[in-house]
């Protein structure tokens, strides 16, 4: 089998909003109905044309089976670190327990080191205690609470 | 009294850092001394030149009590949303308990909405019951934790 990682294209992005739709915690705040909300196209477009953006598909033998976002952050702590985050972390349903997961963070990690990252972040859900132990395996540390404020819904 | 918010120059670089250093869990990670380390500057120069980065500074009379980086980041979940992000929050420790920290964050809300963000999001350090009160008055949500992976020391 062969597991391949790669920038999203338009052409993607009816996937990757059903995968993201594809979960408990967001079912009902995606709408993967085509055609799709012009909102989803604005926001790929603003992704695309940012180069500390990145959004990513992973690829099982040709099928997408996974998707995150990437961003660069310049930042003055850390004697002026760049981190790396990552969110909207996807694995499709079918595909779960594979590996894939772990393939596709530690992907990740490579890419952020590649750009020159010294830290990596990420946020999970209070209530997913295995994607904790999933990123405690692969060394992340729970160091954090991550706060929201929503301005609307 | 007059609490004032502004974009960060380069001649504010060694008290922001002055700032970030004067706090028991980064101490030891900040070199405040003059001349500054390049990294600081170039961290600077990165952050100014991002539309999506600002570096804040808040003055009280004049002089800075206050800093934090606001980053706005575009995303195709909750339907192709920009979300904004607080960083590196910092009221210095004379004027803790004046409600200047409580202005800064709700400003801080203020410029994500303005730039058409639907949620804001910020990690705090676990062991920082203060600060997740402080949040959680306002109205902030600690529905995640934040994880975090060290590229280098």
């Amino acid at each position: 089998m062969s597991l391949n990682f790669r920038d999203a294209t338009l052409a993607d992005l009816p996937a990757i909003i059903a995968m993201l739709a594809d979960d408990v915690n967001s079912a009902g705040r995606e709408d993967p109905s085509l055609p799709l909300d012009p909102r989803y196209e604005a926001a790929f477009a603003d992704i695309d044309a940012s180069a500390d953006q990145r959004l990513i598909v992973a690829e099982l033998d040709g099928a997408m089976i996974g998707t995150m976002q990437l961003t660069f952050i310049p930042g003055i702590a850390f004697r002026g670190a760049w981190r790396g985050q990552i969110e909207a972390v996807r694995i499709a349903s079918n595909v779960r327990g594979g590996g894939h997961g772990t393939a596709m963070i530690e992907w990740a990690v490579e890419q952020c080191r590649a750009r020159g990252c010294r830290m990596v972040q990420l946020m999970s859900m209070t209530s997913r205690a295995d994607a904790h132990r999933f990123y405690e395996k692969m060394g992340w540390v729970r160091s954090h609470y991550g706060f929201k404020l929503k301005l609307e819904d």
